[in-house]
């Protein structure tokens, strides 16, 4: 294959593939074939770039006569991936003196000279790289001198480049242009630009290209301006314009100030769609041809010359993740994408947001301003102003809402323990806004009509009020109302294209996704979402209920085996009814209900004065309580007795639990006839044997369930591997599992040396500093933690090629743990209810990428 | 190869291998070989003996006509491994009327007939395997009628036999014989004796072969009787003789009771040597004898018949560990054995014994009472009279000696709580003794003297004095000596046969010893344990030393860095001094110092009273002190803020520490003008950029300090790997590694996910229950921890061939553990000072085994 060529022109045939041409020459020769208006063009290639910046020849001779009839042109970035950024664009090339003229004739003199000086700033800035402290020293003085032209201007600033560079300033549009692309070049090769890009994940080798493209100036006195235009809401993805709109003309040449319009009618101020109701229609024609072509929603990059509409560019649609789901199902609607392609457009992570609370749409609100929707969702709070006093806050269980004027890195922590953030500046893409919609906080930005007096903690609002630190408002990040006081949230709607869009996954995904609950009122709301089962029931949690810990702690205290058994029967009819409802609820679907974890003391209360008055509930001596709680201490509870251990040591627990699951199972399927298919997975193995044992005492009750009620169970007997020797020894566990269930957060935590309650104090520092690469609780380890699950998988399939292989614990709903899970051939995973959305896109996108499909 | 025959005769040049005719059989064929006078013998082989018990035919006819001229056989066992017991043996095998009748011409009727009694008896019970009550009552009733004479008695017997077996008793010897040799090897076949043997490690297939030998009765009138002789100390392994004589003929023939006597002289009782002394010295002789053909320390068993001594067998002396030293070093001496040989026979566990504690041999002692010395060495401590006592004293570290009529299994407890056993009872081979022994606990029993109340908690001694739960007592297990008071004891004298035996341990072993030491104090005593450097200081012991801990309290209660490193810069040149004498004291020996590990918590006083004094010495607010223990208390200390995460998080103690190391090296280098190398440690590791981060800022402490002291330092930086992660990404922590020690007390806690604090309560009915095969944190698992350390050592060689690999921790002290160490390759093992002398031999033998030599 001959190589291709260091430059071609952008039309609608030619070949731009966005490794050797950039992205955006790929896109700008697709609009071209949907007879899109695109200015002439010209891509150099990445690797003509890269010997422009170390001054290798490079075959440019088809820019040759370009500069014909005053034309000008620019040069702009075009990486090979549109996120990894780049040098900004260079306007306006071959304005010269002769050019200056030429324009004047147009659009009179002053404003020639205008463009003209703006052009020399620019140029001396970006191209000839002189000091810009001097430049602007410059500036300010001659604007400062209201008598100067700016003929008399760009005098001045023409000298002060001379001066600087030894030589006249170039009049030979040529070697401006020639100029301009070196200087873009070497700026993508220096160090500042590669560590941005690095930062956006840009790889070490990343390529740019340059277009050279036709400013295409109208010289006329018709419409003219530069504008952005999407048509879909950034929030909720719905049809709608949106943009800005920079009108020329108008404008106070002097400042830079004015023309600004919004896209749409707007009631804050004057719009594209008003002042050229043409110019906009035509837009949006031309954007919905755009989307076709694309095949996605798009922005576009446009501008207006003596009435005309060019398009610059068409990059995707900014979205929130609501909106992205909504674009694609809309995309799908429209015969644009296939269902695979629109679930593989969706980053997992994003769907989070949309299981935001929401304000009651039908309560009265007081309204106090409205900004920029800038993360959906609605949070109440006390306002607080500073990151310290939301850490604060959260520090005593009490919602805040930061805010600030605009939040910086220094703020993360604060963002972090906020229920939602407002900031008086910024838009959709400043850092507040960017950082909530990763969080999933409710965000409004650009709340300019507020005054915020950060050190006196006070905003005032447009009619004067004022509120302090401490008083409670509303934040509604989905509309962009601040709204008083604290409103009763409503949980969020899970109806139109979210169930849509995760209906669908459920036709790609390989994977199963269960859902963690620990009660009947868990389990109905995980049906809710779809899911195939329960992966995981902590029974523990059954016995914080009100009544029955009292139960459990007489279990605990009791003296001789004869009172821990009759403390054990008066527990058993109530996990009996837990179990009876789960299985109800889940009509027939898998529930793995994992046996008693959670070392006994936990069960007990904490401090003397609720000892005391434990003792005196119970009728027990105080002394007993005392010293019982004691005897139980652990130096370090997570490596104690707990999980099987405390079924080896105390066997009567794990018999009534059971018994419990048993004649739950047996009722439930006699009343209903509908199989019922518990899962009982014990915790914390260490060693085979453990297995063998509590597995025989199961055997036992199973016999004496069967018996007594003549019911037949499926039942299922496992093990959640979560110390590293159960991973290592996972083969002869097999032997005797039915299944076996990752239990990866203390799998990490065992693996790691680290306790995740006491790994908060560093974590954030130690992934700063990237000690470790991400925080290992929120996505598996691949390094470690992942060989493990690999032999453990390898080990337990060779012994039990049939042996059913889950995981469950928080990384079920983290989107790379789940790729890593179908990597690992698992049969499901299993999460909380309310990642559970997540973990269905990330299973199937997972399957589709195993299929051979790629993500965006 | 023909098959060997079913039966042999033992002779000086038979063919007698132990796995076809048991050990016994090989035996007694070396001692005829050397011309000792072993009646004559038949040995029947392993697979014949395995036909006898099913009823399978095998060919024994060369015991055809064994039976002339009135010859009384046995049969005796030979299991293929001596340790593995089995069934008693049955004598007088060939005893009839007729036999009884020629018998009664010998020795008169009286006496014929009460053997023949016996020989019923035995043979109902052994062979006829009648029921042992009804027999009793038999027995009972007619001994109790004094008028019956034994010939009465007899008829009695076989009358009662007759009945119970529905057929005469056999008056055919050889139908004796037979059903003698069927009933042995059933009783071989049965469960119970298989579960006894498995008990002492037999395998599945264990073999018994037997023996039929001569009684070698002698007729005369002259001396006879049996016994059981060995010429060395069972405590100390030195000459001298010991043992039992039952001396026949003198005797009360109705009771059985009479004629014991001492093998030697002694002042408690007649002896062989004064009765019989032409028998002893011909006894001394033989055993002389016997210990060359053996090529060990022997005890006969033997039989005196009419004045001639017999040889039945010749076993290995019982030994204590000193005296299994003292054995193998004379033998080495008199040049029996070499070297090699010589140290695969000591099972190093029995060092540990050695190392115990002694009463001052000058100080003027109240000896209480004298009684078998049944375990080396001395101790002080109250009196207790139960196991559940002597826990509760040691859980309030009490010493107390515990003092019991003999123990049983459910005083182990107790035992592993005392500092010292006394019984009233039992042997050198009692429950109390052999505990003792391997617990390594002073031991004294048989003290029949002294009058034991177990109810009423009180001893009285011979003379009247009584003595109380709570009173002081110390025993000399060395002596036998019960000691009135708490005595001073004196540290262990490792002189002598101890030291030349160890110092044979350096010529064989491949690995290298080091000692775990934390202070000056601890290396000076390390040192005299002939160890090849310090494998890991715990610097944080250092702290806890008066003065410093205020230092120490003080840097982590600093409100800001300069505090700190304030209170640092105090700390420093504490930790120099440290550093300065460990360095001088190790004179070139590798030291290497581990970075501070404890969370800082740790630190601080744990009771508010204790607090509040703080806060009063250091004039703090209490309330900062309060805030400051709260903010650092963890859930799980052992997984928390400590290691090398504390030295992230804080670097300026590890700043501190490694400026000291290095200011002390260089300081000691100079003044000596011997290398100093210290290697220094990073703990906890779980990252590679954990140790990056670190050896960049102890890079750059060194280059400060060889600037300011001139002095270049041959310093190594290495990574203790403890946790699961560092074990499986040890090749990339090897990069920046010079060295490796594996820390596998937490490695084993984090592969189990079991803290050791935490699970003593537990472990013991774990291990009982064969749950885990044995204690993780006595020997190393081989099946998970083990795995680990594997891979982590090849993968750390693959990336680095030369570094230098080893172990910490008190597996390092374990000798099946030093064994996997070898098998991994890694190149030392370090362990507390007291256990070095095991790891020593442990490490010799590991490399004797590796290179073909086996153990006893």
């Amino acid at each position: 294959m001959a190589p291709l060529p260091d430059i071609v022109e952008i039309t609608a045939g030619a070949h731009l593939p966005a490794e050797h041409y950039g992205a955006r020459s790929g896109t700008l020769g697709r609009l071209l074939k949907a007879e899109l208006p695109v200015p002439q063009g010209f891509a150099i290639s990445v690797d003509a770039v890269r010997r422009l910046a170390t001054g290798a020849p490079a075959d440019l001779s088809l820019l040759d006569g370009i500069f014909t009839s005053g034309r000008l042109w620019s040069v702009r970035r075009a990486p090979q991936e549109r996120s990894w950024g780049g040098p900004r664009a260079v306007l306006n090339l071959g304005m010269t003196d002769a050019a200056c003229a030429t324009l004047a004739k147009h659009m009179g003199e002053e404003a020639a000279f205008d463009q003209y000086c703006r052009f020399i700033r620019a140029y001396a800035l970006k191209v000839a790289r002189l000091d810009e402290d001097d430049l602007e020293e410059l500036v300010e003085a001659e604007y400062t001198n209201r008598n100067r032209s700016h003929a008399e201007l760009a005098r001045a600033l023409l000298n002060f480049c001379e001066d600087a560079l030894d030589e006249p300033f170039p009049q030979d549009p040529m070697v401006q242009l020639r100029n301009a692309l070196r200087a873009t070049a070497r700026m993508w090769a220096g160090t500042t630009a590669r560590l941005l890009r690095e930062a956006r994940g840009a790889p070490a080798d990343a390529g740019l290209a340059l277009i050279v493209q036709d400013m295409a100036l109208g010289m006329g006195k018709g419409e003219t301006g530069v504008g952005l235009a999407q048509f879909s809401s950034v929030v909720t993805g719905l049809p709608g314009a949106h943009g800005r709109y920079q009108r020329d003309g108008q404008k106070d040449a002097a400042s830079g100030r004015g023309g600004e319009h919004y896209l749409g009618r707007d009631r804050r101020g004057p719009s594209l769609e008003e002042t050229a109701p043409l110019v906009f229609r035509t837009l949006q024609e031309l954007a919905a041809r755009a989307r076709v072509c694309e095949r996605d929603e798009v922005a576009l990059q446009f501008s207006v010359q003596d009435g005309v509409l060019w398009v610059l560019d068409a990059m995707l649609a900014e979205r929130s993740g609501r909106a992205a789901v909504e674009i694609v199902v809309r995309l799908v609607k429209d015969g644009i994408l296939d269902r695979a392609e629109a679930l593989m457009r969706v980053a997992p992570g994003t769907l989070t947001e949309m299981l935001h609370r929401q304000v009651d749409p039908k309560a009265p609100l007081e309204v106090l301003t409205t900004a920029i929707a800038a993360a959906p969702g609605a949070a109440s709070g006390r306002l607080v102003f500073s990151a310290a006093a939301a850490q604060a806050a959260a520090a005593q269980e009490e919602d805040c809402i930061l805010v600030r004027h605009e939040t910086s890195p220094e703020d993360i922590r604060g963002m972090h323990s906020a229920k939602g953030i407002l900031t008086e500046r910024g838009g959709i893409t400043s850092h507040a806004a960017v950082i909530a919609r990763g969080l999933g906080l409710p965000c409004i930005v650009g709340a300019a009509d507020i005054h915020l007096d950060e050190r006196r903690r006070i905003i005032t609002l447009p009619d004067g009020t004022r509120l302090k630190e401490g008083d409670e408002i509303t934040l509604d990040g989905t509309t962009g109302e601040v709204i008083a006081g604290c409103q009763a949230l409503s949980e969020p709607d899970l109806s139109g294209s979210f169930n849509v869009f995760l209906d669908w996954t459920d036709e790609f995904r390989t994977m199963g996704v269960r859902a963690n609950v620990d009660t009947p009122a868990d389990a109905r709301l995980a049906r809710t979402f779809g899911i195939d089962g329960i992966g995981l029931c902590r029974t523990e949690h059954m016995f914080f209920e009100p009544g029955r810990l009292t139960a459990m702690r007489e279990m605990i205290l009791a003296e001789d085996e004869r009172e821990r058994a009759a403390a054990l029967d008066r527990l058993l009819p109530m996990q009996r009814a837990d179990f009876e409802e789960l299985f109800s609820i889940m009509a027939g679907q898998p529930v793995c209900i994992r046996l008693l974890d959670p070392p006994l003391h936990e069960f007990l209360p904490q401090t003397t004065a609720e000892r005391h008055a434990l003792a005196e509930a119970m009728d027990l001596p105080l002394a007993r309580v005392l010293a019982r709680a004691e005897d139980m201490a652990e130096y370090n509870p997570m490596l104690g007795m707990r999980g099987v251990r405390l079924g080896l040591t105390v066997p009567g627990i794990y018999d009534m639990q059971t018994r419990a699951i048993f004649e739950a199972a047996s009722a439930v399927q006699e009343r209903s006839g509908t199989r019922v298919s518990p899962e009982i997975m014990i915790p914390l193995v260490s060693a085979n044997r453990e297995v063998q044992i509590v597995k025989s005492r199961i055997e036992r009750v199973s016999a004496e369930v069967r018996t007594s009620t003549g019911q037949h169970l499926d039942y299922r007997v496992g093990v959640m591997v979560e110390t590293p020797r159960a991973a290592l020894k996972a083969g002869f566990i097999a032997h005797h599992s039915e299944f076996l269930s990752f239990g990866t957060n203390d799998l990490t935590q065992m693996t790691y040396g680290l306790s995740r309650d006491d790994a908060g104090k560093f974590m954030r520092d130690y992934v700063k500093a990237g000690v470790y690469s991400e925080d290992p609780f929120h996505s598996i380890d691949r390094a470690a933690v992942g060989e493990l699950l690999r032999l453990a998988v390898e080990r337990a399939q060779a012994v039990k090629p049939a042996i059913d292989l889950g995981l469950c614990g928080e990384h079920g709903g983290d989107p790379d743990s789940v790729a890593l899970c179908q990597e690992l051939g698992l049969h499901y995973v299993s999460c909380s209810p309310y990642r559970t959305p997540v973990a269905r896109l990330a299973a199937a996108q997972a399957a589709l990428a195993r299929a051979g499909q790629s993500a965006i």
